[in-house]
């Protein structure tokens, strides 16, 4: 950040009085611009056994399989965001139970369930996976995929996966669906090897 | 948003190419200027049966009594900015069990348990509540708060509470402890009448 974005004049990086973290501040009108870390919002959608993952098309990860996932919007509930970019990433309604009924819109959300909180600090994300069910069975490939596919559990592509938080996130759930019961996971994630950046 | 941060140009608010919403877009770099949602983190620390609670020294609602909590940082795990909002606020550090070991920093939060989730789309914005237990029982305003308290149950101040984020996650919390067993809670709030605002 160089500029206030609200009266263009250069901002400067310092701590403001009561304050304890530098932030860029505006030398002109005093403007004090925070940075947060963002919410990713994805989904775990299941249908008769197997589990909707998407091949990226676009960077980073070009051409590796993730849950289909992406940045929360302002004025959604992280449900909704899970469930839209399920809807955008792979053409799929999803739904909280098999068989539930038909949201009122194509990316609602409302009756999934939380099941994974992965902090990832060294790039100021939190990512929030929510579990569901395809309503109909029905998925294709989005503008950001180009591929998508259920996967059973003995073949999820472990060597391709795009992600470190979507490996941990289909992990619990494979565990969780064996001993029959779910629940909310937690995990911090430190920043990757050289190799992985 | 009125100039592009990046370069100092004027910004305009249009649909990039291949996106569905409207941002802010420099008319002279060409960068686009997403805005998304803020985390809140904070906790239900408990001493004794009693629960922590803060009276705002700022705005908004300033005199009101609330949980500990506020913005999450960048470079920090939702339970960190939990426990370290705890330790600004309150001046209280926050473990997950009575009795455990002292956290390595006053601020880490590690050991705390999810225990809410609360959407409030309509001004952007998700609040994560953390279950916890004060270390020693010890507690003080930070400069954020004109005093904090311990309440018992049938003494929490209902009619004066700063947000209802908070009273959802206070009843959650106290219904839960009746039942004997902790789960996760979610809701999502809609806007407030307009006396509320």
């Amino acid at each position: 950040m160089n500029f206030c974005s609200h009266c263009g004049a250069p901002v400067s990086l310092r701590i403001p009085e009561g304050d304890r973290l530098p932030r860029h501040v505006c030398d002109n009108c005093g403007a004090i611009h925070y940075q947060n870390p963002k919410i990713v919002a994805g989904c775990v959608a299941e249908w008769e056994g197997r589990i909707l993952l998407c091949r990226r098309a676009i960077e980073p990860r070009h051409g590796k399989w993730t849950l289909p996932a992406g940045f929360m919007e302002n004025g959604e509930t992280t449900a909704q965001a899970a469930a839209r970019e399920t809807w955008e990433e792979a053409c799929a309604v999803v739904v909280g139970a098999p068989g539930a009924a038909a949201a009122a819109t194509e990316a609602q959300g409302a009756d999934l369930s939380l099941f994974a909180l992965v902090n990832v600090p060294h790039i100021h994300q939190v990512h929030l996976f929510y579990r569901g069910h395809l309503r109909d069975g029905r998925f294709a490939p989005g503008e950001e995929s180009l591929e998508t596919a259920l996967f059973a559990e003995d073949e999820i592509p472990w060597a391709e996966l795009a992600f470190r938080s979507v490996r941990f996130c289909l992990e619990a759930y494979l565990a969780d669906r064996k001993r029959g019961a779910f629940g909310l996971h937690s995990c911090d994630l430190p920043p990757p090897p050289p190799e992985f950046l």
